[in-house]
């Protein structure tokens, strides 16, 4: 897979931000459904061009009428093209009401992600996510947020957050692999100001992949 | 299609059992997840050989650990493939202890079909299947079945059935596009005998299709 990668990013013209993404799939098992069969299973690598938002970039986001499914109904413990008509769904109804992205709720009714991206918040001073409850993606971007906010200085609380505890917010922004860090600048109608903690948080995320 | 249809046919023996499957999908709208796109849908159809089990053929089901999930979890309106490895993993789960399909629960805790077909049962002479709630698909099968046995002066009520409504039927059997009615032998420990309701609607779509 790096040789692979290697290959395929020296197509590209130097210090193009690229997305790579490694896909695998089983063909085998029969008619009907196919379950994970290592003998039958192949691979794919994918490299784009997808540039980083800029610093100053925000986001608006909405509710989604939407959810996260939990474990009993869909294999959400696992990073599958399967769950992604469910995100997808959940963007073209956002966009169609003029935001860039949807806040996903869990099956609990707590707030689980954004529809391509964790999500977090502040609050006098105390910066706050989502628990992975096993109902969301536990990106790595949003760990290493987490790891880089916590020794920096900045406390991080992985807690139960209502959609109430989001629009309340001083700062709201998204962590994820394609744009490491994201303000959003409006949630519903209410606007938030790209706040402090975002800003520290793409840095230190900046500091360490250069590094 | 048709015209696809008729070539892929001719490709094999006369007489062969196939089954038919178109998919679409689209492939546009950028990085990330894609939406439903016309302009960039593409189409493939599918033929292979698919023998109908037999008229005694019968099947061993169990209660699976997953459930079919609400349109607000998933793009549940829809025959897509996004659900199918919600399947997978029941039959894959159901066959380690030794069955042959798997029932589900919807999200109410109801039984709403087989990992890869509908179900009906019969009790004291009256046919019952699980109330097409939109938690599964209202398959075509199904719905000529309801529609064949009712037109042959047999009772068929759509209703909420517990799963231990169906450990208690005097016989059970399966609906769908591949076998289109498989009596079920064995549920958990319990033998059923295939029963004539089943070998009713067998002979039923039997002369139906061959009409």
């Amino acid at each position: 897979m790096m040789a692979l990668t290697r290959e395929g990013i020296a197509r590209f013209a130097p210090g193009t931000a690229l997305y790579i993404k490694p896909m695998y799939w089983a063909e085998g098992d029969g008619v009907g459904t196919v379950a994970g069969d290592p003998e039958t299973t192949r691979f794919c690598l994918c490299l784009f061009e997808s540039p980083i938002a800029p610093k100053d970039a925000t986001i608006a986001v909405t509710l989604s009428p939407y959810r996260r499914p939990s474990l009993e109904y869909a294999p959400v413990n696992a990073k599958t093209g399967s769950l992604y008509p469910n995100n997808a769904r959940a963007l073209v109804e956002a966009k169609g009401r003029g935001f860039d992205n949807a806040v996903f709720l869990d099956m609990m009714g707590n707030v689980a992600e954004l529809a391509t991206a964790n999500i977090f918040m502040t609050k006098d001073g105390v910066v706050r996510t989502p628990y992975a409850n096993g109902s969301f993606l536990n990106g790595i971007t949003r760990q290493r947020i987490i790891s880089l906010l916590r020794s920096a200085g900045t406390a991080v609380e992985e807690c139960t957050l209502s959609y109430s505890d989001f629009l309340d917010a001083d700062e709201i922004f998204s962590t994820g692999n394609y744009h490491k860090v994201v303000s959003i600048g409006r949630i519903e109608e209410r606007q938030k100001q790209p706040g402090p903690v975002a800003a520290k948080a793409r840095a230190l995320y900046w500091d360490f992949a250069h590094a």
